[in-house]
């Protein structure tokens, strides 16, 4: 058995934006030489996601507006009481979920034909980690 | 360490249905060898989820109706300028999961009494697959 | 390749509930001894979830009030039919899901600093499990 960590570090320009990760998760597989295995791919935040979905344009959009719908940005959270101003962000990242699992076969990531990983800062400008570890052999 | 990947084949008869997976899992569980692991059970698409919960028809309808309030059919969607029609259906894969982990312990999966593996469909009636690999020893 | 498992039982007090489990789940990953691995902390019910957020009194009144605004407690369900009364539960656990994976890293947790393990009872004051597994080396 093999396994293989690594953590991207990330420093979005905008308060909310989404991150394409395939690549950089390819390449660590890559380097990890598990031929048969997962990778798990984690915010290591609670206030961001990591999901699997389309990389298009029009839809990261519709996202951003479910994402305000349905975890409406405001001061209306009990959460703010201790200082914090960001509540939705948390509602947010509980809705998207926060990791993925890929499996790796014949030593690649075995994702469908329209599937990419993104990673989602619902509270960013500032420094965060996402933590990638494959296991297998 | 073991692993061993089966891919299942779904073409549902509705545009949105909900598909009963575990006896699936089951046998290729069986098939694996596996005696104590993990096996992951993974729609390769985006308009589509894999999910546990009850077997039970009342439910597969709140959950269609709960589906439709909170990620609407409908034609407001940006997505849709890229020539699709289904932005309602990414969302319902963002809200719902696109994956579960089940796991092996003594050669079977290590689910609760009430706990059934489903496919669910959110834009059917074409050839969708779903990864299940397991890994373990 | 090692494995270890072991269940959590839960018998909460209210009808719903949030229950710290960081400690217990380190105190199992210590037990196996792996070092590189994943750990899985899985509901084995569908109407409570385990997921990872922020141990914050505030945030977990915004959960409560955002979990009843998006899947509200009432009679108003299909499943309720078949004699159940928690419909409601039901649609808690799909939004929130029931599962986590962590990375268990140099024989630790590989969490992130705010990122604590917690499970949240949707239909409670009976006895509930959480399987927690780890696989690793």
């Amino acid at each position: 058995m093999k396994s293989y960590t690594e953590y991207l570090w990330l420093n979005t320009k905008k308060h909310r934006e989404i991150v394409y990760l395939t690549d950089k998760v390819e390449e660590i597989v890559k380097k990890s030489k598990i031929e048969e295995g997962f990778v798990l791919v984690s915010a290591m935040h609670i206030t961001a996601s990591v999901y699997i979905n389309d990389n298009e344009e029009g839809l990261f959009q519709d996202m951003e507006e479910w994402l305000q719908r349905l975890c409406p940005e405001g001061p209306n959270y009990h959460h703010h009481a201790s200082g914090e101003t960001n509540g939705d962000a948390h509602l947010k990242n509980l809705l998207m979920g926060h990791q993925v699992i890929v499996p790796i076969t014949k030593g690649k990531l075995d994702l469908g034909p329209w599937q990419s990983i993104f990673y989602y800062e619902f509270d960013g400008q500032r420094k965060k980690r996402v933590v990638v570890k494959a296991m297998g052999e």
